[in-house]
């Protein structure tokens, strides 16, 4: 029984180990990254980073194929915003314009965007600490 | 011993989750995140990669306070290069500057980097996928 119990401790330590370590290379060249650059009505900016908070969490949190989207503003200029985009492919990519956070969102900002640009790029590496060692 | 089993396995699922899901909101605060903007020597670009890569790789692995390092190119330029920077806190960051694998990757890019500039942000939310979930 002690047994049993450490041999799980250490499979689950192992498990987490495994999953929560920096991300593998493989499957790299599958992923869409992007950078979006955009520039805010200031007089809207609060109400603007709510509604793109909300967006981003529930993105992550419901879709398998949205890995990560870092959201910052630019401290000389903060109604310049940056997101860094990451997909697991194209088809990730393609299904998240489609669901219903993602439109809510576009729906509710258009008058707050003042210009959006959108940059493709190709990752060169994407390193990322499990949540864990947060 | 059958429940004992299966309630570690339980207790493992559930630390996976609280250790692999989304980056919670706290601390967000704390965490210095910049963006550097790099123009590199075409001809030296593929080495500048590697150097890059190995960087950034070893600073993840190694360092507690670097979050994560997204470094990516654009297509249309490819010798534009961006770096999506995440450290735990100014500590972190003032600490990063001065392991030998940084110092390394300074002294051997200095000759490959035509260009740098460093944008200071604040995080408006980091929301990523735990490794697990791709």
């Amino acid at each position: 029984m002690g047994h049993g119990v450490f041999f799980h401790i250490g499979a689950c330590l192992i498990a987490l180990a495994l999953a929560c370590g920096t991300a593998p290379a493989a499957g790299l060249q599958d992923r869409v990254v992007r950078m979006a650059e955009l520039e805010i009505d200031p007089a809207q900016l609060e109400a603007y980073k709510a509604a793109l908070k909300e967006e981003i969490e529930t993105s992550v949190r419901v879709e398998p194929g949205v890995l990560s989207l870092s959201a910052v503003a630019l401290k000389d200029d903060p109604a310049h915003i940056r997101i860094l985009e990451v997909y697991a492919d194209a088809a990730a990519y393609q299904a998240h314009l489609q669901t219903p956070h993602f439109l809510k969102y576009k729906s509710l900002t258009q008058k707050m965007v003042k210009s959006l640009k959108l940059i493709e790029t190709d990752p060169i590496v994407l390193g990322a600490k499990g949540q864990s060692a947060k």
